[in-house]
């Protein structure tokens, strides 16, 4: 796994270059903070104050509160697979769920593959766990059946970490049918497949295929060497630390067993706060405004790219998400335009941080998450001086 | 180690069918909700509505928020021992302090020692990290040095495992020289110390000694040997999952990059909340509260064992925290002790929960936290009459 905390560090020190410079920043892989509903949320805690703070403030359940539990079930089911709340752990984002997977599942020497590109904290993880990796190429449906296939055939691995729909950072897309199929090959070649889902809700038009939660219904087997990640981070707030693990039942007691000796639980009032939310229609009224207006802006980026870039630039407009995943077609290192577009104060991660190896280093990542419609256009104006080719 | 999640199960068995069967219950391990001051804390959550919410439901510093983490520096110094903000990483309870710590310094296989009896959600820790370990024998005093000593020549130690003043389950409190002396001993058989703090601020008459974090200062080699771990789970409210860890400062990286991999961070809300509280004068107003309706209870329990049960248990009184620990000197065991005391509907726990082997079966432990004082004496006039011996 060639994967260093330096490397991934380069998105912190682009993030924090950005602060320090100003200008435009595409750089974050946060969300809008003028998109989290305060006034939804401290009207939820205020509800809670008003109702089971007290015993918000005891130990609780080490899988979570059970009433948060009852909504992440609902959430995360569909007319094929309909999921129970005793399936759901809560967790500390769903970056929590990827290291208790991991802890679980594997043990140092073993072997994990991932999305090329992918998503750094995952890697840090498998890193810190002592695996070794390597990342299986994509294209605009997803990672590649045939590709991972012959890297199983070569060597076997113990889980893949996988983010289908609308991944950090490629803003990828997987179809039905690469999802149905790596599953599949989950149960023929016997790993364990992590499911990163925190994009999954911020679809534009329409949503994603079914989730590999919903979909191992169809695969025999699948199931049971799944895990299924996400969080309330990217659709609520990340501050709150607030996501879930869902994993098959006979690794149920293992997770809890791992969740006990890392913190015993998740905070409880945010838990009783996002459930009061839940209660008081305030996700459900919220999310839309989300999406709108991550659409309109991935449609502006998109729209600028195609006016000032679209020669010089490989990309696919994605359905949903946070983020444009752009390849120079002249070639050349991301690091050195990063150079280039910081004289114009303008700012994106290079490719190289999103990759276990093998990085291609003409990548990188632009989110439009943060920035409104008129920042994008300018953005792009100026990147437009600074790439080369064309 | 000879640790089963089935062994430190039993606290949980013994506190659930205590809620099952009612009648009056020392099993717990839990502060008392009644003492929560949950206006104080709503106080502080509104107070962050008001200002600074929307930043606290953002991605934030790994180490945690600033002005918290001032707090705990001040609340961590001592006159001769000056804690500084960037010595504090914010943790999701002192839990985390400890799982952080052993995934940074130990390896499978590593030696851990720690005091007998221990806590077992320690115990899980190191079992889950496959260490090899022991238990160290304490008197009223603490751990006793010549016995760990002896113990590092034999096999030494990666880490050793401490819970210095009140400890759950024993409360005991270690003399200062015992205290220096184990801090030499770091230096001399080169181990790192784990000292869990979680109950150093709940003494009744008088203060404890100073913290080892605070010791260290006068034996050379001794900071740079010495995770210091503690949280507010038992002065505020363990639901929040907020506690700190200090590590020695070239071992701050390592712990940050943990921490990233295992949660990010820990949730923000409730670390701004509580500074706000700190800020209020909550805090300090209110801590004084607890420590005097523990003291009282703690008096009365050891009054009432005086008067009904002297004569057949062996136990030390404790000067803070919230248990006492007591032996039958009949012998015998205390899971047969409490299948007797269950139709009296009086619950501990088997002292057995509490060890990594070589248990004495003979122990038990008993929280005076969550119980008034009429219900403690009658907690032991019912155990006098199940208790053998006398």
């Amino acid at each position: 796994l060639d994967y260093s905390p330096e490397l991934g560090g380069i998105i912190y020190k682009v993030a924090s270059l950005a602060r320090k410079v100003g200008g435009i920043s595409f750089a974050g892989g946060y969300p809008d903070p003028e998109l989290f509903d305060a006034d939804g949320l401290a009207a939820a805690y205020n509800a809670v104050f008003q109702d089971g703070f007290r015993a918000s403030l005891q130990y609780g359940d080490r899988e979570g509160y059970r009433r948060l539990r009852e909504r992440i079930a609902t959430l995360s089911s569909t007319p094929e697979r309909a999921v129970t709340y005793d399936e759901v752990i809560v967790a500390n984002g769903g970056q929590q769920g990827i290291a208790t997977a991991t802890a679980v599942l594997a043990r140092p020497g073993d072997w994990v593959y991932t999305e090329a590109p992918t998503f750094p904290t995952a890697l840090h993880v498998f890193h810190q766990a002592g695996l070794q990796g390597a990342a299986i190429a994509c294209d605009g449906d997803g990672m590649i059946p045939e590709v991972l296939e012959a890297a199983l055939k070569r060597q076997r691995a113990r889980l893949v970490y996988v983010m289908p729909s609308y991944s950090n950072p490629a803003g990828a897309l997987w179809t039905l049918e690469r999802r149905l199929r790596v599953l599949e090959l989950a149960v023929e070649y016997d790993f364990h497949l992590i499911e990163d889902d925190p994009y999954g809700l911020l679809w534009f038009d329409a949503p994603p295929p079914p989730t590999l939660l919903s979909l191992a219904a169809r695969v025999p087997g699948a199931r049971e060497r799944l895990i299924h990640v996400s969080s309330f981070s990217k659709t609520i707030a990340p501050g709150l630390r607030t996501g879930w693990m869902i994993p098959p039942a006979k690794l149920r007691e293992a997770f809890v067993h791992v969740k006990l000796g890392t913190d015993i639980h998740s905070a409880l009032p945010s838990q009783y706060a996002i459930d009061r939310y839940f209660g008081a229609g305030g996700f459900d009224a919220h999310l839309p405004v989300i999406r709108a207006t991550y659409g309109e802006r991935a449609a502006a980026m998109g729209a600028a790219i195609r006016a000032h870039l679209g020669e010089r630039l490989e990309y696919v407009a994605p359905k949903g998400g946070m983020f444009f995943w752009c390849r120079m077609r002249s070639g050349g290192d991301a690091r050195a335009l990063m150079a280039a577009a910081e004289r114009e104060k303008v700012f994106f991660v290079p490719g190289v941080a999103f990759y276990p190896g093998n990085a291609d280093a003409a990548t990188f990542r632009m989110s439009f998450a943060t920035t409104p419609v008129d920042g994008i256009v300018e953005g792009m104006r100026r990147l437009a001086r600074v790439v080369p080719g064309g």
